[in-house]
């Protein structure tokens, strides 16, 4: 095992973005290039709504974790930035915006009734990771966010280039983390910089970024198979919101 | 909610298997209908291996909370099952010569390494529910064995006749299968029947089995996508085992 300068570091890290981002799975390439219909990018904005939603348990998780003031600060912030400041604000809620413009009613979008069982099982690995591993691996993981602007630069201005369904309005969660996304990211890449001095912490950042890819990947998969392939699996959405699952 | 007499919630229960149990999966059907080839094959055990190499790990968390001394000796049978009574004993190992067969390494297998992040997903939110929910739950979600006699005699007589690469000795794992699933599955059963008297917890029982079906089938899933539609993820086998990963 070699230990890699910071900025050898920090190259091999953008390079597993490069090879491994989601910007790069034939899904996004179709939701942004238009060739979805209502049903398919329903699909996907309910699905990525689980992830959404998580998000700032994920980070919650993080924060109880870290040690210092400065730390949580930086962290809580994150969690602030989703969860908004008063009711009606925040990411999770702009991301409801969005479903309601696809017409899923919000009653059926926070049930995650209907969502893929692949959807769940990927983003709760994810809260897993960061809940279970180490301080340095759950921050690396947050890493995915040095190449997010890009995907969203592409996925707002094809969206709504090709949907008469998406205006500026139902997107209004993406243009905030166009400036959110650089500043964690920014701070993400500087801790992992400076703490990952050794060939083993080295890995475990490697790890967690590649680790993150395929969360990602796995969701767009999961879409893919079940929403352009024609497979959905039992009990999951198809066009119409499905019924409340027995008894609960 | 209504309450089930134990005979209508047995009935239900067996109805959620026979409309989502794994043996309805395309990927099944290609796998024991002869019309997969080898490298899929060997993809099938290969991530089957990460199921298998867990249970035991999913066992024994459910053994660590149960409260009774019976309760304990019926569970530990299970971990006997699959982890043998001596080395080169038991389901993980009669799995390793499935593979083995496959002419797949031990390293390999055993590595993980190569397997669909979607299986590692699916896998661990079995262990993880197993871990975190109610012991009723726990024990309803193992209720996919009351369905496996059928799949495993399928899989067994399918495989020998349409696959030159497989042989009686290489299946060995399913042979005591056949008996050892269906004395766990009434164990479970009558479980659920006795132990399951209210509308919630019948409805945590059906919940339970839904989840653990959406868990074979979504691995199922993973494997058609990627390698019976061409879409396999970065980094996974792809016919050959996949070199280490960085510095790990």
């Amino acid at each position: 095992m070699t230990i890699l300068s910071p900025d050898a570091l920090e190259q091999h890290l953008r390079d597993i973005g490069a090879a491994r981002y989601h910007n790069r799975h034939p899904f996004h390439r179709a939701l942004h290039d238009g060739k979805l219909d209502r049903t398919q990018v329903q699909a996907w904005a309910l699905n990525r709504y689980y992830y959404q939603a998580s998000i700032p348990a994920k980070d919650a998780s993080l924060l109880a974790r870290l040690p210092t003031t400065d730390l949580r600060r930086e962290w809580r912030r994150r969690i602030e930035d989703h969860d908004g400041t008063e009711p009606g604000t925040g990411g999770v809620e702009r991301w409801l915006a969005l479903t309601d413009g696809l017409g899923l009613s919000r009653d059926y979008v926070q049930s995650l009734r209907g969502t893929l069982p692949a959807t769940g099982f990927a983003v709760e690995a994810y809260v897993h990771f960061v809940r279970e591993r180490s301080i340095l691996a759950a921050i690396a993981s947050s890493l995915t966010e040095l190449f997010s602007p890009t995907i969203i630069s592409e996925r707002v201005s094809g969206m709504l280039r090709h949907y008469d369904f998406i205006s500026e309005k139902t997107l209004a969660y993406f243009t905030p983390r166009l400036t959110q996304a650089p500043r964690d990211s920014d701070f993400a890449l500087a801790y992992v910089r400076e703490h990952a001095r050794t060939a083993e912490r080295q890995a475990e950042v490697i790890g967690a970024l590649e680790f993150k890819c395929a969360v990602l990947w796995s969701m767009l998969d999961a879409l893919q198979h079940a929403y352009m392939e024609g497979h959905p699996p039992p009990g999951v959405f198809r066009g119409r919101e499905t019924p409340e699952a027995f008894a609960s």
